[in-house]
């Protein structure tokens, strides 16, 4: 990639730039909101699967100082960019999830995050099969990423995954036994419209009831009606200051 | 049971009225709701696992006429109670739903529902093995009303359960092959409030994409003020009018 082909983009109102490539996967408002969830404290370790060029486990680093980041990206323009993003602060191997180097394999992170692909199945007509292939593909893949993650958790460790809500049934099918505690926060656009993405929490070991949350609505008012975001507080909170979100 | 021990209960605004026990379960706002929910047109047939006294389906049959409604009841007291309360509009099978008899295993419905008993594992401490014990027996238990109600669905029949929201994976993890489409609608007691209660409706040989809707909020404004009940409109027309409920 030249410079040409990138662009620089202020994250969490101006405290944290990224380059970003300008055509193909630019972070947005996911990677933040995932990122906005992890409890992370002083000392503990991150692993991000999938982290393009750094933008949710950056901002998490940025939100919370004195972390130990790693990313993990199959990429290798998206790996480049997150290796001059992140600098000294975060460590970035260049793998697939499902063929993790054995240095990484034998490393657990107190939090593991991931942004996985997505793939619409409701906008993949069922007659096509072309499409109902791809959807299938990304059935299998969305289980390795749940998975790896799983698997890369130390004791008590928490991972957190968005996706769209309609694949939550197979992401906790693709819970491993051992993993619990789980939460979920669905993510609605407006007040009252169906969640189309979901922020999923699991704790290793973890023993408590499976939560589902009240919905986080991105956006005031029932339509967007100015050409200026119109973002909820609590999520202009995350976006323009860097605030946690809790649930 | 005498007279004595049970009421005289107007549902659906006094379009129904059904005898219950005065003591023990007693059905409220779950089962009128589940029953506003299940698409039943004229001439289709209904089976409702643990009918109690029969609410939940002779609510439906008072809003759509013209059903064939069947209620397995394993209590010999509240079967007794739904014959009197269905008269000849409910046919009443005392049965456990997983020793139905070969009859009404030889039948498939159009609808199946059921709002089987909650065991709230939240309240179960985990440390407590009696607690711990119970709340096991009652996954077992919860698995098999989901797939007993599966197993009576003709094609593109649809199931409809209540539940308690921490058990909707135990729900899904529990629906066999072959039933799809399914679409949850969360309870919330409040606005903003997290649902604790889901109605999960599913279809037989169903192949749309998982749908998470939005809250149905129950009660209107922030906290119960007054003495009279608050309920938000859409319940309102469920409760007082015998209205559907569209999701």
């Amino acid at each position: 990639m030249t410079e040409a082909d990138v662009t620089h983009d202020a994250f969490l109102g101006g405290l944290l730039y990224l380059l970003q490539p300008r055509s193909g996967y630019r972070a947005g408002l996911d990677a933040v909101l995932l990122s906005a969830c992890v409890k992370a404290k002083k000392g503990q370790s991150v692993l991000e699967l999938g982290c393009g060029a750094g933008a949710a486990i950056l901002c998490l680093g940025t939100r919370v100082p004195g972390l130990t980041l790693v990313g993990v990206e199959r990429n290798a323009g998206y790996a480049a960019l997150a290796r001059r993003n992140g600098g000294e602060l975060l460590e970035v191997v260049q793998a697939d999830l499902t063929e993790l180097p054995i240095e990484l394999r034998q490393r657990q992170f107190d939090h593991v995050l991931a942004n996985p692909p997505f793939y619409d199945r409701s906008a993949s007509v069922a007659s096509d099969d072309v499409a109902r292939e791809a959807a299938r593909g990304a059935e299998t893949a969305l289980k390795d990423w749940v998975k790896v993650a799983a698997k890369r958790l130390a004791p008590k460790g928490q991972m957190h995954l968005i996706h769209l809500a309609q694949y939550l049934p197979d992401i906790l099918a693709a819970l491993p036994s051992g993993i619990g505690s789980v939460e979920v926060l669905p993510l609605a656009a407006r007040a009252g419209r169906d969640p189309d993405r979901v922020i999923l929490r699991a704790r290793k070991n973890g023993r408590a009831a499976f939560k589902l949350h009240a919905p986080l609505v991105l956006h005031q008012g029932e339509r967007h009606e100015t050409d200026r975001p119109d973002y909820t507080p609590a999520v202009n909170e995350v976006l323009k200051s860097g605030a946690a979100l809790r649930f």
